[in-house]
């Protein structure tokens, strides 16, 4: 029997991951505020989920943030109770642990299980099934998530057996990327400054201690003043914001990864669609160096 | 004829330089303030360089600061003029562009060649004749060196024919991978706090966005709980302190290079001599939080 699949939220990284289900053979049906997410969802070969769809086996929800994914799953309109008695929810947004924990603590009270499982990817390999996901929960939980699972990742990061560790390692990867990227644009802005070509820049970044994944990935869309939101510098507020949240609690300063939130914040106010390698733009603008692109 | 070469500095990496050129065939004399450093040359087939040593063709300065590189070279007991006449000074020190430019005015006016070639790459690929050299200089510099950067180097990447590009390329990999050792130190704090295994996040983070050249070198460190240092907490409030210098003469705001740079100063005081990891001590004994090797 085909299985049935529920996705709240349709954005780049869900109706990637709703395209890949599909491909694996499950039976999706989608919701998403904007109905042109639906339309591509349903082009695609899925169907719109409303109230009166069947009840599913899977959801997994993959909205912006916390108060999104309490309100998809457990709100007035929630769609957790459109699964099946015993049926698993993938909770894939990038949340505090505290919350995952709480989300967990729900979706048992209401019978079913839950994957702690934020993703790490991008839209590109959202789409291709390649996901990395960082996933705790019960055993039943990821056995009831496997089909997804299978048809969205490339690697499932298996870290514990309750939903926490999940959100806990998303947001150490969320620190790190965040640091790397605004130390990647104070970097090409000093190079700027100091008249070096920035082309000749990442060919030695590239192959010296100083590189890093968002290094070579991002420095790329600087060199050819292209900055189409492949990832937006609003995801970074958000990111960071519940990075040094949750070290609030656990009374643990972070001063490099609080001097990023700054930029970010600060950037997001005139370049919050932009790619998130703008970043550098709003750090060269502030001394008048001029990138690639600038007249 | 062998070639004679001069090295004023035989610290880690100068010493490591000085045995590659000795395995490169080349007559190597060494000074260091330190007699231990001038015997563990001797001690391998170089010799001790005095006042009474021979000319030397190239004269290869390997010390820690700009200060000390001006008097190596052309202070009252400087090396410069115990080149011979058309001689060539590498300078290796991470030192600012402008002084570099000073060094190559300097070396001009007593008819030699200046050739600004900072250095990366550690103390055991210095050893190994491995090193990665950030030069620039005129094409006489560049010809006059080469016996010495065959020696010592894996990759010479040339950055122009005047001195300065050398040093402010050698900057922005010293902003790069100071700021990566911090936030490696935020995020395994972080990671701590959160009771995360920090081997499983090193494994995951290896093949995640927010890896970074630093992070898998450094993070096995604190896994490994072991602070022998390989890189010296101590070599980044003055490299990083060289990067805000430069960006402030051009007015240019560095956020997370500053806060970075706060961390290291700080950690500084009581742990300055252990490897630069240890920085993730320093951020995590605010919080009380425990890493391996901690009670």
């Amino acid at each position: 029997m085909t299985r049935i699949v529920h996705f709240a939220g349709l954005g780049s990284m869900g109706l990637g991951m709703a395209h890949s289900a599909l491909r694996a053979g499950l039976e999706v049906y989608g919701f998403d505020p904007d109905p042109l997410r639906v339309a591509a969802l349903t082009a695609a070969g899925g169907q719109a989920l409303t109230p009166d769809s069947p009840a599913a086996e899977i959801l997994v929800c993959v909205v912006l943030n916390a108060d999104q994914m309490r309100a998809a799953l457990f709100g007035p309109e929630g769609w957790a109770r459109h699964l099946a008695p015993g049926g698993t929810i993938l909770g894939c947004a990038t949340v505090p642990p505290d919350f995952a924990r709480e989300m967990e603590g729900e979706a048992t009270r209401a019978g079913l299980h839950y994957l702690d499982a934020p993703i790490s990817g991008g839209a590109a390999k959202s789409a291709e099934g390649r996901l990395s996901i960082m996933a705790s929960g019960s055993v039943e939980a990821f056995d009831g998530a496997a089909p997804v699972l299978d048809a969205m990742a490339e690697t499932v990061h298996r870290l514990g057996d309750s939903a926490g560790a999940g959100s806990a390692m998303k947001a150490v990867n969320q620190l790190l990327a965040g640091v790397h990227i605004a130390a990647m644009g104070e970097a090409l802005s000093f190079a700027a400054s100091q008249g070096l070509n920035l082309a000749r820049v990442l060919d030695i970044i590239c192959v010296s201690a100083g590189n890093s994944w968002m290094f070579e990935n991002r420095a790329p869309h600087v060199i050819e003043a292209d900055y189409t939101p492949r990832s937006a510098i609003t995801i970074w507020p958000k990111d960071l914001g519940i990075v040094t949240a949750i070290a609030g609690v656990a009374n643990l300063p972070l001063p490099v990864t609080e001097a990023a939130l700054t930029q970010y914040r600060e950037a997001a106010a005139g370049l919050g669609a932009e790619d998130d390698a703008a970043i550098t733009k709003h750090i060269a603008a502030r001394a008048g160096v001029k990138l690639p692109g600038d007249g």
